[in-house]
């Protein structure tokens, strides 16, 4: 029997600011990103989520960015290397204190935004993304798209790997996404994106936008909990998993189960 | 025979703002107090003094301080004790990870600035900055001043502490500082500074500013790099010491030797 | 006949981070409080807020806080004078310069938070606030609570004021605010509070939380639209000034009728 | 007779941190390209530069870059053309206030590091900035590159502009600058370098790379003043104008007296 992990963004709120609808979504997720103040995110909230996390036997993941808050990490920047991976280490850091801190160990990393966008592609950034999580942890589990430089890095820095495919998104045949600007790349029929994810976990097959079967390697679903449409979206990914039988487990127990 | 550690402030340098002169006060001390990100340094700073520390023998201790980049931390913030303590377990786990990323285990903490200013005299701050560091790990030793609340609380969290003298400035009958504000407080004839030091070393006395003689424990020697006088006469203090037959060990040794 | 300015806090989101209800709360005020980047806002949220108070005849005041985005400036700083000053013309530069751009004047400043609070009561930030106010430009109006020091030093450095009042709040004897931590410092009940305001405005007299009647002088009503509550109190007191027959204006024109 | 404009970035410390040689170079400069607190600076240093700057009768424009202090406004950041242009209005308002405060004009305006590379080529990030300046006051000079899109968005804008030449970088043919990872792009000759730029200055041409006598026109020469040779280049340019008998002029005369 298969099972699949949810992962999700959260802890995204700062200071004053509320952003995301954690206590909702938490419900419906095996996995958290939860970010670490670069992009978004403050010490309080970070403590927070971590806490909200366990109580909810969520596991959790750090989910660095861009040292770009008014740019919540979306907005490309130029670092080096070198930057790249002092600034992950950094951020694995800290969130690493806030799991000890709640008796819990930290699963794994994934990217944000345009860190993670820039590192699907580009295999320099990924090695330096990967370069500082393996610095400090090498049991760390790298969550990103199969087929990208993210993943091939990871494998190369001897990191455990989760895949994660996206219901709402079109697929080219080679088993990236297509890029949002064009024509056909988000999946606006919600019971079709659901059914593309059943098959995606169950055959491990998805039917890429050319018409062709492509394979495709599903170790966990990433849903958002940032609208009341997400949020419902969730809600429906979530229940129709569970009815069609498929297993919810965090990631560490999806790779564990499928490797 | 009696030991002592020597700490100064390291790695306050900020993107491409250089402060402090961490190369060449390094050969003379035993600890190194690293700055975190948030009132000073940056990641790559971080992991750059961090490995320099390494190279040099010279152990590290994280050095969190308030959220106050232009101000350096030198400004007192009104800070909830739930902020400070998860600022302080944010701070340390970055830190944390650059050590653990170089193979070499994080020693101390010692609160900067305002912070380190504030909790001296506050229970309250000084409760949630050790609350922080027990959260992390309680091997973390304290370092702070005689008779503090930072020290008193550190004891209630069953966290280790070192002691720490400064060699530039009178004392109170009761052990604490001479405010800077007071005439007296700043001992300007620098061989009379540094016989201070040896005697506290020593006998373990020092005379207050009143002219009573005084008890006081010296584990660590407050050295600073900052300016080229400081650098001159941390290297007379080195010098001196050394001379004078007293071992320089980091602090994790010298109160595992007192104790 | 008397008139009267409604303020509100505007424009307080930041990048990603929506805050306040903007669009409709604008409707009901004559002016705007606009946040200037350094407790709240960011350049594009300041650029739109300036362009909708314009839409809507609203004049626009800076708002000016501590740096301390985390912390939304409501956490006590502990600043010099100078740098005070200094970010007092900083901030009012930059929110001019919108103003500028959409073809308006600048109207006021309010300090923000804890600013604001430090300033009532310490004569020394409110002269480094408004020696900041009067060295961009004299003609700007310091919006601030009637008998604090803040008016006072405004008068001082020759700038002109406008007194603001508090529909919610308990008055001492001495025309200041009761303490929020004091029993009866908030008053819950609504009606009790507008004809509070409307006896304010018309008579010049409240009734203080000693039972004694005072003379308090109110230009302008601070009024808040950071909650649902707060938005239909607001209306409501919008609403009744109304239909008491009293005159919404913009502060500049209350205080030049009122002189 | 010719007349020319010496430019230098000043006001590049930012609190604790003490960045470049102020003091020492503003003898040398008619103009200053003063730091806005995006990349460098902040209000106090803001202030401090603009008062020294009006002490030596040194002409000051703004120099806004990205939101990047860490970075120092070095890296490519992928910003709107909105959030371009409202940071461009920000940070010359910030400055304008500082230069209404000393009673100086605001002069002129000169991006910043990546800001200033990408908008050297990129038309619309050159419109995004010329939009923002165009919206605060359209008397701001454009200090740029001649030929740069830069130049020819300020025209398009209908703002002044100034052209600014290096002494120790190569030109293409088209009067562009060898990118620096080209051989040869760098003129180590100080003498070479001295006698181009004179003669950029009384002729009107250069030396191409490739051997061609090219057309350029200088309004200002851009210098540095970061390191002590920086400084050292700069004072001999300094001196071999002056006994050139060029006169040197703030820009806002030079191109008075060009047009």
């Amino acid at each position: 029997m298969r099972a699949i992990d949810l992962n999700c963004d959260l802890g995204e709120s700062f200071g004053n600011y509320k952003c995301g609808m954690d206590e909702e979504i938490i419900p419906c997720i095996t996995s958290a990103n939860v970010a670490c103040g670069f992009h978004a995110s403050d010490p309080l909230v970070m403590q927070k989520t971590v806490r909200t996390a366990k109580e909810n036997q969520v596991h959790v993941g750090a989910h660095p960015g861009f040292p770009d808050l008014v740019g919540f990490g979306r907005r490309n920047m130029s670092l080096s290397a070198a930057e790249i991976t002092s600034s992950i280490i950094y951020q694995i850091g800290a969130l690493a204190a806030f799991c000890t801190a709640s008796g819990i160990a930290l699963q794994h990393v994934k990217p944000h935004g345009a860190l993670y966008n820039m590192a699907v592609k580009d295999p320099n950034i990924a090695d330096a993304i990967c370069a500082g999580i393996a610095a400090v942890d090498t049991d760390l589990i790298l969550l990103g798209p199969a087929g990208s430089a993210l993943i091939k890095s990871a494998q190369k820095y001897n990191l455990p790997v989760a895949r994660e495919i996206f219901a709402d998104r079109a697929y080219e045949e080679d088993g990236t996404l297509v890029p949002r600007s064009h024509t056909g790349a988000v999946i606006a029929d919600k019971d079709l994106a659901i059914s593309r994810v059943i098959r995606m976990i169950e055959k491990g097959t998805v039917t890429a936008i050319t018409g062709k079967e492509i394979e495709v390697q599903a170790d966990s679903v990433c849903i958002h909990g940032d609208s009341l449409a997400a949020l419902t979206f969730a809600r429906d990914i979530h229940a129709a998993l569970l009815s069609e039988g498929i297993t919810l487990e965090p990631m560490c127990k999806v790779i564990r189960q499928a490797g």
